[in-house]
């Protein structure tokens, strides 16, 4: 029997988790829940307000919560793993712990399995950080995110008087990334580690020299690092900025018993985020299910997680593949 | 109670895991099996023939085996599993299957978990092929080595008339490797991908030219390779050729299900060998005893074990400081 799958939330990750289904095959999209059903157009599934959540109990193996960090999970998180087993995203990274505790609780308590903090920073790249910390006890841990847009960062800056359009994208510092490569061990400042290009269409008059200053000197934002603003028209704008590419680096460079040193490094290209991210929910909803059935209920992460569950292939035929 | 290890096998493999112990604190070596003991000087713990092991049973909990795959591991696993829980680094892939079924029916006749093939490749690599086949089910993994010492290619050469001392390094072609990098999925030959460079020391008076010839042409080893033999003196070999560095990326191109493209990349620069291997057969040392005491028993691979079992953090500390 396939897995059943909710999705929770119909924005960018929403979409995403039901354009991979059909690249998962033993699974299978049995209902949209959202707050709005009215606003959602599409005949992929019934689609049906998150109220009504409960009379879908029975009928959802796994909920993919597909609502943002800030405002969604903290509520949407406990109250749908109390029907369901969920998988989420949630990356509000100094929040986790309590998250995780709430998720813990409300999933013992009604016997469901939440896997949390499900994607790629948290997600995959916390599994490098794991696998290469332990490998190499003593070392330094370097985390690179880019080139790729900033969510946070775009909307900082169409906040901005006089900006119409805008997109952000956080860029690694190429001497940076070397030098860790190079095994360096380097200290860098947060200046150092990446800079920041901006593309703003700017309204019709407004003063250009201002919205740059407006967003250089952005606290917390933009002040700490070197930022750049480049304006465009709308049309470039619509041609050149309308997808959403990501990733980042993770580099562990350290010293086995006699010294020797070793670099570790992982990295990821996305053309698109939302599509990236939802594909890996989508391995974590199939090891939740089987982690389900051998018993498992409360919270998990990733880290808990044997690769081997991720796939659809049989052990054997992993052995065979992979090792 | 520290987790007590035994070495099996006094070559660099275990004389690396005794270097790296230190850094293993919930660790300690209890002793060292070799089959010539009076040939093993150290004071680290006590020198044990292989033949005594059963002495041992309950003074153990983990056997690190240390032998080689083509002639020790397949007797010398099975053998010790029934005594203690084992990690080896059992590496030739197409005898997998055949060694992981030896082992599982020794372990689980006789209430022991043997984990195998632990090391990078198999491996850590295994493990990044694991996951990204999973997340991105439809595309092409690409597997580099190098640069790096090949100990067989090594061999090979200095079985080759004329040839007094020789090196054989892997070593990807940069070329490749970008063209993967940049989503082009390339379908790529043998030669392609890997170039050979060797360094040889010659006998005094041999023939440089057929020694060049007998090496480049060689079958399974070198016909299929762009290959350079470079000729040195002792000297410079003593200098430049003591290590064992090795390495290598593990890559996989992708698409989501709309059809953006997608890029992992995972890469290995080890400045030795044995030491990194010896690190990370530690880690499943400690995960080994963990699933043990939870009941697991029989043969188990690094795909089995959640990256969490690795560490010598709590899961508290885990979900703090790496997700």
């Amino acid at each position: 029997m396939k897995t059943r799958i909710a999705i929770v939330g119909w924005g960018n990750l929403g979409k995403g988790v039901a354009a991979n289904l059909k690249s998962f095959p033993d699974m299978e999209l049995a209902v949209i829940f959202t707050r709005r059903p009215s606003a959602v157009k599409t005949d992929l599934a019934s689609v049906v307000s998150v109220d009504d959540m409960k009379d879908y109990a029975g009928k959802v193996d796994v909920a993919v919560l597909c609502g943002g960090s800030a405002t969604d999970l903290p509520t949407q998180g406990p109250r749908t793993v109390e029907y369901f087993d969920t998988v989420d995203s949630f990356d509000t990274h100094a929040d986790i712990p309590k998250y995780f505790a709430a998720m813990d609780e409300a999933g013992k308590r009604t016997g469901h399995l939440g896997c949390i903090s499900v994607g790629w920073d948290p997600g995959l790249f916390s599994i490098t950080r794991a696998y290469s910390e332990a490998v190499l006890p003593h070392g330094d841990t370097y985390t690179f995110w880019g080139k790729g847009v900033s969510q946070g960062h775009s909307d900082a800056i169409r906040r901005v008087k006089g900006v119409k359009r805008g997109v952000q994208y956080t860029v690694p510092i190429e001497s940076a990334l070397e030098s860790v490569r190079c095994g360096n061990a380097p200290k860098l400042t947060t200046r150092e580690k990446h800079k920041r290009e901006c593309f703003v269409v700017a309204e019709s008059g407004a003063d250009k020299a201002a919205v740059t200053r407006d967003i250089t000197t952005m606290k917390n934002y933009f002040a700490d690092y070197d930022t750049t603003v480049h304006f465009i028209n709308e049309e470039e704008f619509e041609r050149d900025h309308g997808k959403m590419p990501h990733g980042g680096f993770v580099l562990r460079s350290g010293k086995t018993g006699n010294g020797d040193g070793n670099v570790i490094e992982y990295s990821l290209k996305l053309e698109s985020n939302p599509l990236f991210t939802s594909s890996v929910l989508l391995c974590y909803a199939r090891a939740t299910a089987l982690m389900k059935k051998q018993g498992r209920v409360g919270a998990m992460t990733v880290l808990d997680v044997p690769p081997a569950y991720l796939s659809a292939l049989s052990h054997g035929e992993l052995i065979k593949t992979l090792l």
